[in-house]
């Protein structure tokens, strides 16, 4: 079959809450990946980061208060940073002993990537993006106290919530090129990337968390590449989900994705971006697929046999 | 003049204790290797991280025991991992940034660096490399109730040493010279790269911080490099040090730098492991300099006008 350019978004919650969990999510997730290298496909993942960059910023948060006569703050910004190594450290070496087990040698590379974002975006002013652990409402209301802004979350308890930005360009981009002509698995933007804005030459980090399925799109288009797969946790997008009459949806055009999501079958804050971002994907080329569909049924969804596709026509 | 392959070898303390100063450091910093870049020679970027580290790893152990019923545990190789993130990134931007102010347009990729060691190196059983801040003594005594080392270093305080293993391998040499193919500048095996032992195909991170002047050795060794700068705070490499008869060194063979470790003129945990580093580059070929001095020096050690340079012969 034909080599085919595929980006991979992995969510940051299918990475687990905790180290441990982590260890165990790269593995299963390393299995799906290398199905789809042994095939031929050149591969670039991207993941997001919601539970580990809100546990990574309450760490230094916690730290940075520990001396209150020298209090240090670190950034959301460095926090992303930081949580690019922590989960691309553990991705690029799972993967990296899963191709070795099936008697591959390639190179898998993180790369630190920041993505610029426009610091006029309206979302600054209505943060959306929830990161870190569910609160009970008493760790809501502390977190209140100390400036953060925190929503309930559909019944699931309260959480921190941070703005979440339209990626505009991914910095690195000739890093993650180049790597890819030198025939390497990349892991890139992760975390939706470092979210900076530009002044003059200089980048400045911002406080906020770009979502990871619009910075993978993003970075899809400027690869130029043939499918943007965005995993989630069906194996199919659904019409009337979970309602008597529910649909599952296999080939759609851009122009049909858009008329549903205006219907309002997809969840906000769930199953909305993530065909939002297959559409913007989808209408940039008529080469150009967004697969929709669960981690282990990759192979299957890029072989054409399940998934819920999103394409210009 | 020639075009030099160069890897240049940064202190963590050079990077300052916490972000603001690390913010001013990394643009002194990268005037100097912009300087190098400017001249048409290829620079790797290696850096120390024991301020940095420890702060993340006291950070994330502060966090993993608020919660008593669930602790979570962040292991020191997964700090390291983070710390590569924590300086990487504005690193790499403040180099962009310095390299574009002088019309220069040229990627700086951070790599997410693992260097392989010997679970049966002997540092194991004799922790030395300090991290993290100065403590008191009622710190350091709280810290080795925690399970922690500390020693008392040279009349500053308390510190916390961890295992400094020597390096063996660097698994991501691949992607180095993937990217100094492409033409890029790279930044790799951040403080001394994330310690890992070889299970079969699996690499697991164990509990130490690799030295970064020996980490920088091998990454320069491996990628045949011209010269390996190791940045100190003194211009040059001096005999009885800080003495009446204090003498300056410009050139010195392997064999004239081992005599002077031999009869102790290099302060071990300070100019000794920069001095072993240099030799152990120098001596392993004809064509390669190892070169000590001062960040702000660099371009003049590289043209022969100051500096201690370490040579075979």
């Amino acid at each position: 079959m034909d080599k085919k350019r595929i980006v991979i978004a992995l969510g940051g919650n299918a990475l687990g809450n905790n180290l441990p969990e982590q260890y165990v999510a790269v593995q299963t997730t390393s299995k799906a990946i290398a199905d789809l290298i042994e095939e031929g496909h050149e591969v670039i993942i991207s993941h997001g980061n919601g539970p580990q960059v809100g546990m990574i910023n309450n760490a230094m948060g916690a730290y940075g208060r520990m001396d209150p006569n020298h209090p240090t703050f670190t950034p959301l910004s460095v926090c992303v940073a930081m949580s690019q190594a922590y989960i691309g450290y553990d991705l690029q070496n799972a993967l990296r002993e899963e191709l070795l087990n099936r008697g591959i040698e390639k190179s898998v590379a993180t790369v630190i990537t920041q993505v610029r974002v426009d610091e006029k975006d309206p979302a600054f002013f209505n943060p959306t993006k929830p990161i870190g652990p569910y609160l009970t409402s008493e760790e809501a209301i502390a977190a209140i106290a100390e400036g953060m802004q925190v929503k309930e979350d559909s019944g699931r308890g309260y959480r921190r919530v941070v703005a979440s930005p339209k990626p505009l360009e991914i910095v690195e981009i000739g890093t993650v090129r180049d790597l890819l002509t030198a025939g390497e698995i990349v892991i890139a933007s992760g975390g939706g990337g470092i979210p900076v804005i530009r002044q003059g030459n200089h980048l400045k980090g911002v406080g906020a968390v770009i979502d990871k399925d619009f910075a993978s799109c993003l970075l899809a288009k400027e690869l130029n590449a043939d499918f943007l797969i965005i995993l989630t946790a069906v194996e199919k997008v659904a019409l009337n989900f979970g309602k008597e009459n529910e649909t599952w949806l296999d080939t759609v055009t851009v122009e049909e994705a858009r008329q549903y999501a205006a219907e309002g079958h997809f969840a906000p804050g769930s199953m909305l971006p993530k065909v939002e971002a297959g559409i913007a994907f989808a209408e940039s080329g008529p080469e150009r697929t967004a697969l929709i569909t669960l981690l282990e049924k990759a192979r299957d969804g890029i072989n054409g046999k399940t998934g819920t596709r999103i394409r210009l026509n």
